[in-house]
């Protein structure tokens, strides 16, 4: 530890409990790095893990006056490098403030601290029989504030759109500790400026965010899901275009995955190809109906249409819930892989720390 | 006109052509407020119709540099004052800047000039068999630029959201003639801090906004249209609350009218009201299904529930485009008042045009 991390240190004991702060050679090695990304020779002064928006406040303004990075970790399962502690800084981990509101059914709302796991905001709003929609492979360890650092956008993108519009209000700490609270639960609010959306996207570049207000959706129950393989690229976008004409606004999911992922999602985890290797794309859609109705059937006749057009080369579509979930496991590859490879992925670190530097 | 406005004329004039520049005398009544507040006595400098982005350019950099107030025009649908110049300002109106581009269906974007009239765009997604979302009853009138400005809501915000979410791309002329540049056609585009985000909603203080790209989607073909009397708040709320849990992702239009709103539609037009009067609001569901299919059933069905359990006294549906038409005739009487009246209402200006200053 040098004289200026025992400063950095020495600062924060002094504004915060001993219970949220963590010294240098204290810090377990998942806080070093994300998913792809980690650097064990990294040093940070310290490790914050508050437990309120105050103490979130209390660091920032601390760092600032010392001069200190910060390095603001949500579950760290980005593959960017962007968790990874250059030498001397204080991270910044949101992993305690992690509760999850109920659905308020008035305003279609649901309020979360920046370190909620995704899953848990999806569960919550199922148990309400609402759904939050944004939803992406790392969904069991990802975080809500990660979420919207990054404006994640997600398996049901063409139909929800980017984290971006799933946030009615955000509440979020700026470099020298103020707070800036906009909580607000209105669909309809254009009063001032709207300031929180400089930190949706800004990968806590501007400011660390604290919690947010939600938007909840009614759950559209006929749901269909199909792979298709799909010979090359002009077939892949006459794919897009026929999926969005012929099966309009129920289309919630278009997941492309090139011939490496697909590779890499089934004989690389043991599984049998739902089909056959060696196209030049893999293509999950999915559909939502309204109500339950003919969805599967005008996704066949969809499938047809494609099949005899020639923009498809070969479609299998889930009869069964498990079948479904065979076809999404394909793509929530990447996110597996903490599951089966421990929380640290030792890819080749192919990106340089001091490059790094660029994201705290 | 004054040594000052004679100043400001002359130095447009030096860097615009004399076609898209007029003298402060020669400007039309019109240009001299909104729908609803005119100051005839107002006295600008100059009135500027700028036919290109670098024309808006020339004239913001111009009055920056000459310290003269911009008043941003683009349809004067609006009913604050915001329109309406204060003495020696330059209007800059919009509305030669109204180009309407092609559908492009890989994207599902079209792009369209900040002086186009919402009602062509929402026509030209028609014509390409999508839909522009964005509804409102100055539709007619009211422009892009000011739809982007004002982040509108309008008719359909619960189920495509505000102006901001039908806004991928953006051009904005900063004061000082800067011209940003973001025309993006993706969805998911995350590069950099999204700044355009600052143009929406932020009603021309930041800067002009010139083009936009814009999201279009797949039209929803079975539409389902009713009118409600609601005895009482609790009602109101709890006619939302079934309407999202019964009706769910097909609920595309909840407007809510106050009784006196209720009557100057129905009997201040002279039309026969729906539904009679003396309730405590009234309120125009609408209901859009993904395929042809059980719409109206469902929706007679929910109002059959609703009169059951109080929270509606009384209600209409319509059974054919004629109906709906006179139903949302009523909510859309606010958008007729420039058709009845003619270009200016007479409204008392109870705002002194002082305080419109922040405005402009």
């Amino acid at each position: 530890m040098s004289s200026g991390d025992t400063d950095v240190f020495a600062a924060l004991a002094a504004e915060l409990e001993p219970a949220v702060l963590t010294a240098g050679e204290g810090i377990e090695p998942r806080y070093l790095g994300d998913w792809a990304v980690r650097d064990e020779s990294a040093r940070p002064a310290a490790l914050v893990r508050p437990r309120t928006t105050a103490e979130v406040a209390a660091t920032l303004k601390t760092c600032d006056r010392l001069g200190a990075a910060v390095v603001a970790q949500g579950g760290r399962t980005g593959l960017t490098g962007a968790a990874v502690p250059p030498d001397g800084c204080v991270i910044l981990s949101l992993e305690r403030m992690d509760a999850v509101g109920e659905v308020d059914h008035a305003s279609g709302t649901l309020e979360a601290e920046a370190g909620a796991v995704l899953e848990r905001v999806q569960q919550a709003a199922d148990a309400a029989g609402m759904k939050f929609p944004l939803d992406i492979p790392g969904r069991g360890s990802c975080t809500i504030g990660g979420n919207i650092s990054t404006n994640a956008g997600g398996n049901h993108v063409l139909r929800y759109g980017m984290m971006r519009n799933l946030v009615l209000g955000l509440e979020a700490v700026l470099p020298d500790g103020t707070v800036l609270s906009s909580m607000n639960r209105m669909l309809k609010n254009n009063a001032g400026y709207d300031l929180k959306q400089l930190f949706i996207g800004s990968e806590g570049t501007l400011g660390v965010v604290t919690r947010a207000v939600l938007r909840v959706f009614p759950k559209r129950p006929d749901v269909q899901t199909c792979l298709c393989a799909v010979p090359d690229m002009a077939g892949l976008l006459a794919l897009l275009e026929r999926a969005r004409s012929d099966l309009g606004d129920t289309v919630s999911a278009f997941e492309v995955m090139w011939p490496s992922f697909y590779d890499y999602g089934t004989v690389g985890f043991g599984r049998r190809p739902p089909l056959p290797a060696g196209q030049a794309a893999y293509v999950l859609i999915e559909t939502e109906g309204v109500a339950a109705g003919n969805g599967e059937a005008a996704l066949l006749a969809f499938l047809e249409q494609a099949l005899a057009h020639g923009c498809v080369a070969d479609a299998v579509a889930a009869h069964s819930m498990a079948q479904r979930a065979e076809l999404w496991a394909v793509r929530d590859s990447s996110g597996e892989l903490q599951n089966t490879m421990g929380p640290y992925i030792p890819f080749d670190i192919s990106v340089p720390i001091g490059e790094m530097a660029g994201f705290v």
